[in-house]
């Protein structure tokens, strides 16, 4: 939906280009891996999402006429602008399923092409990826939290500009039910949701005679805020009062709604009031400054809380913000590439790979994923990335590939996944993942390892650039 | 550029819009604030910015056929989606100047047109200035740590999707340089920069090699990454081999950049490296994980970099994530409204509003806004907000308005301000402002009070709501 064109990018990817242009360089094959080095939010696993996003980005993206016009002020060649004018990405997208569960150091997705078209949507891949899954994996967290209360996303006021539809989108594939954006919605199919806000009430003399004109607009989706003046001696008897009005039409208040004060002890009186008054199918929703820290803990004390309305920490990922993901060269013209460091833990890991999730004869993941060379079979033992010293055998253990080909020539080999797909996928996946690499507190380490053959060829690469450099 | 339709919004704002229109009310006049609660970063002051983006959305907001087919589909009423179909924002905005600094409390900016179109642009508007702010504010203190060495925002990549374009705007509101997103540079006339990435060099077989056809390609605008193997053992000495290629074929090597490593160790050695071999002129870029107190740090050990590449921290707002701006109704039909709360700094200013910033008779700002009436003159005490016990003279001080009528009839009042001039008001606007609001640590609060006449009124107005409560 927004206008990604060809200058969204690094300046640094357009110049690159045009050095490999000019160089004759244009047609060497590239593989970049996408993968990320830590998890956030100190949990135990990500949700990968944003993939059908990027595949949607990566058949259209092209640069307009506004594009070339600032690339020639730039004093870009004309050859290359030429080169520019008909660009298409052309090239190959071997990718984790959208929903899955991802963890650090294994690539979620790897790009095959030429150098230069490999190179110009480093920049894109990066920003959709890299938000989205930091965004569904709060929000994953966040449905943890709340069992099978009602979970809302509020956040379009908080988030990042634009950033926000897509958090509605992600948050929805992490496990959210509803949003109040209404774009999102429409484009997305989300189910859409929302309340009332304080200003209404506040435009009328009378919170009674605002709540009764709503109550007439809204007859079977009515939810009022009852907390403008006070909760409990104004909002929840004038919300009774109405609800009574609303039954005698033949309708039903649907809820109330809490935006302030201490929401576990208001939501218990409330529920009371509520009840003493035969008006137990009357929901109570919350929102206010919730995580999902917040949100256990209100369901830990037993708060009669139908639904949880979510913002900033949600659409923003507080408090990380940002996943670390990044974009690497694996391969180049006709072998592995490396890129070294003094910090072993950012050598990155050559090749084109698949990638096998491990499981017990039971069914449920054994907490090791293991990156094998494309189209290695047998796989029998798995390495530590960073001390080859370390291996563990996998070998009589069912291994599921998680990686396939969605882009050749740059078109989708299938048609796009339908977003409540997704989702459906994201919960069964989280149904395989051993409760111990789920929990907030200290999670569990889910091991990702090398093949044997990998492991060797990694090693071998390192060691030439080693005595190359000495 | 976002194309920002009508749906932009929260559900709410069109059912409450529903109501409004079904039940009579559509033409009531409404006042709403924007302003903050809490400074971001525990700094001392924030930087206003997004208001000409916002200014474009509310000229030209409208719902599409895609929404009204969309809200048809939801079950609006038809005779309220006539309404939205020839929908446009016809109010009047009362706003601070973009790049001028703001503190909590105050408003900031104030809405005034139909209580239904004042309601539908809250999302957006919020959506816009709460997040440029939260950036350019990030920006402005970088600036601070940074001194007189160059910035360049780094960050597209590690955005929250198109976030990162208003990002790159917000940090030059806030005193960046440059930004490597060729996009914002594209629509925003920010200049771009950027170097090479690791890939360009791994995708060689040797790292001169690859050094000596980028230096080919950017004979005048040569930045090398010189970290991909090791820096000093490698790095810097081929790039020292092709300043000196570059200085016969008469070009100069502009810089090397750092991206990995004791950033202050590394620096000094490469310095020294360069100097040594007569390549003084070479600058010396770094980038990885910086924010202000990493450039602090780096500036007070006596770092020889002459740029800054920041990223992560910058275009996320980390660790903060948001401000947490709102949106709340002053003024409706005929009299000013107040929303109540147990939590009295969360009571609102009723009410049309001017607010003026006090200077010492050096021309200095003395460190407090006075909140007044709008129209009120002879301000001589201002009360404090949430305790009106406490009061101080500002009697004899010079006043300055701060707010302005910037849009009329859903129509600018005069031509959008170049950004470029909005970054220098914000420069000024800073040389204004007395250093210790300006420190990092614990800096002094920056006053915000109200005028004798509103701190009345306003008490008048939460009596009334007492009494009819009780």
């Amino acid at each position: 939906m927004f206008d990604f064109t060809g200058t969204y990018t690094d300046q640094y990817q357009l110049t690159m280009a045009q050095v490999y242009f000019q160089k004759g360089h244009r047609d060497q094959r590239a593989v970049f891996d996408y993968f990320f080095r830590k998890l956030p939010f100190g949990g135990g696993y990500a949700v990968f999402a944003g993939l059908e996003d990027l595949l949607d980005v990566l058949e259209t993206l092209c640069f307009d006429a506004e594009d070339l016009d600032f690339l020639r002020a730039q004093g870009l060649d004309p050859e290359f602008l030429g080169y520019l004018g008909s660009f298409r990405f052309k090239g190959r997208v071997r990718s984790s399923r959208e929903g899955d569960l991802i963890f650090p150091t294994r690539p979620v997705l790897q790009v095959e092409g030429n150098i230069i078209e490999t190179q110009i949507v480093e920049t894109i891949l990066l920003n959709i990826l890299n938000f989205q899954t930091l965004i569904a994996t709060k929000a994953s967290r966040m449905r943890k939290a709340a069992r099978d209360r009602g979970l809302v996303d509020f956040g379009l006021r908080r988030a990042h500009g634009p950033g926000g539809y897509y958090a509605s989108r992600a948050a929805f594939v992490g496990g959210f039910d509803a949003t109040s954006n209404v774009r999102a919605g429409r484009d997305y199919g989300i189910p859409v949701s929302g309340t009332m806000a304080h200003s209404f009430i506040e435009s009328y003399d009378e919170e009674l005679a605002a709540f009764r004109d709503f109550a007439q607009g809204r007859p079977d989706n009515c939810v009022l805020l009852v907390d403008t003046y006070d909760t409990l001696h104004s909002g929840v008897p004038n919300a009774i009062t109405v609800a009574k009005e609303m039954e005698k039409r033949g309708h039903r208040l649907l809820g109330i709604r809490l935006d302030s004060g201490d929401l576990a002890w208001l939501a218990r009186e409330c529920r009371r009031m509520l009840d003493t008054e035969g008006l137990g199918y009357v929901q109570i929703a919350a929102s206010n400054q919730l995580d999902e820290y917040v949100i256990r803990s209100l369901i830990e004390q037993g708060s009669p809380i139908d639904l949880f309305g979510v913002g900033t920490s949600l659409v923003t990922g507080q408090p990380d913000a940002a996943l670390d993901g990044v974009y690497k060269l694996v391969y180049a013209g006709d072998r592995p590439r490396i890129k070294l460091s003094e910090t072993s833990a950012k050598i990155t890991i050559p090749g084109t790979k698949q990638v096998h999730r491990i499981s017990d004869h039971g069914g449920l993941w054994a907490g090791a994923d293991v990156v094998a060379l494309s189209g290695e079979h047998n796989i029998r033992t798995m390495y530590h990335p960073f001390d080859s010293s370390k291996s563990m055998s996998v070998d009589k253990c069912p291994k599921e590939p998680l990686m396939e080909i969605v882009m050749e020539n740059g078109a989708r080999t299938s048609s796009p996944r339908p977003l409540a797909e997704i989702a459906v996928y994201c919960r069964e996946r989280l149904s395989l993942l051993p409760p111990e690499f789920r929990r907030f507190e200290n999670p569990h380490v889910y091991k990702v390892g090398l093949s044997d053959r990998l492991n060797r060829e990694r090693n071998a690469l390192i060691e030439m650039h080693r005595k190359d450099g000495s």
